[in-house]
Formats: C-alpha cells, sequence, structure tokens
C-alpha cells in the first residue's frame, strides 16, 4: 500500500472528516468538540484527534491551568486537508439527489431482472 | 448518519479511489483494470464497481458479444468525484513529507515522555 493511502483514509474517516471540518472555523475544546460532533464516543474522538495530531493535521494545545484545558485546532497543513475534505464533503451532499435517483433505477433494473430470471 | 456520509465512504474506500482515479483517463475491461490497479482481489473490484455503478458514478456497458464484454467507465456525476478525489490523493502525496516529519516529532516527543515518567 502506498503510504499516503493511510493518510487519505484518516482524513476521511467517518470522524476525521467532522473533526477537519468543525476545525475549519475555530479551535474547540475537547468536550465542545464531543458535543459540535454528536453520537461520538469519547474514545473515537480522543483515537481521531490523535491520528490527526500525529500527522501534524491537528495541534493540540494543553494550557498549564487547573482545572486543565486543552484546546484543538488544525495546523496550516490541517487548513490544506480540511479544505480539500469540506469541498468533497460538500460536494456529496450537493449531489445526493443525482445518487438517490442512480440508486433507484439501478435497484429497479435489478428487481427487473430477479422476476425475469 | 447523514446519508452523504455513504458516498463519502464510497468514493474514499480503499479501491473506490483508485476505481476512480484509473477510470478518469480511459474506460476499461473488468481484466484491465484489475491488473491496473494491482493486488485487488477479483471480489473486492466486483463489489467496489457495483456500489459506484449502483451510487451512479460508474457505467458498466455490457456488450452482446461473444465472449462477453464488459466495460467500465465514469458517468458524468463519477467524472465530478474523481476529480475531487484525485485532487485530495495528489495533495495526500505531495504532503507526505510534512506528515512523515510531524509523525517524527510526535513518536520522539512520546519517547521522551514515557522516558521521563
Amino acid at each position: 500500500m502506498c503510504p499516503y493511502r493511510l493518510v487519505l483514509e484518516h482524513v476521511t474517516s467517518r470522524w476525521g472528516v467532522l473533526v477537519l471540518i468543525e476545525l475549519l472555523d475555530r479551535s474547540y475544546r475537547f468536550s465542545e468538540l464531543r458535543r459540535a460532533i454528536g453520537r461520538v464516543s469519547e474514545k473515537m474522538l480522543t483515537q481521531t484527534l490523535q491520528t490527526l495530531e500525529r500527522d501534524g493535521l491537528v495541534h493540540r494545545d494543553a494550557k498549564p491551568v487547573i482545572p486543565p484545558r486543552v484546546d484543538y485546532s488544525l495546523t496550516d497543513l490541517g487548513r490544506e486537508a480540511a479544505e480539500q475534505v469540506r469541498g468533497l464533503a460538500l460536494w456529496t451532499s450537493e449531489r445526493m439527489t443525482d445518487v438517490e435517483k442512480a440508486r433507484q433505477t439501478y435497484d429497479e433494473a435489478r428487481a427487473l431482472q430477479t422476476r425475469a430470471s
């Protein structure tokens, strides 16, 4: 497997996409980000953020205060990735009507074939 | 899950990415496409093509000849998706040096932390 495939998998993973898109707006604390994304477990969000941090896409800023405060933001590299991913996500959501029409046509043709055979 | 997430998963799946990028150049017969992509099983490639066909991204053209001949090409919708996916894949492969540097820094910092604790 080409090494870049893994990075592509990270940025297009279910939670990777949502984290990158949220962070395009502003930096977030962990709990805020979790609420903004919704339905993601603490463990999955932690893993996603660690992977993106290790790839150099997300910056983790742990402030030495009490109670501890950790902010997550995009690095310059992460912003580039996030803009591409947002473009693809926007395209996909804009074209859902076409995709759904195509699926209906495909499923109807399949059903006809099944009945005919 | 938003319905567009599934389409995003299809176009960014391991084999989905490679199929879309190959088909940007020209149409392919199944066996040619399998050789061009490499290391993909017949079953996985069949599934990937069926998914993309059902989403309206790939056109399957079965010619009524003997021996049977089936060509796969991009639809207009598929070409739009493929161009976006290629952009993201190109970005990722161009930025791999930065990603690898970031990983090295991250892993070294982790190793220091582990030794210190």
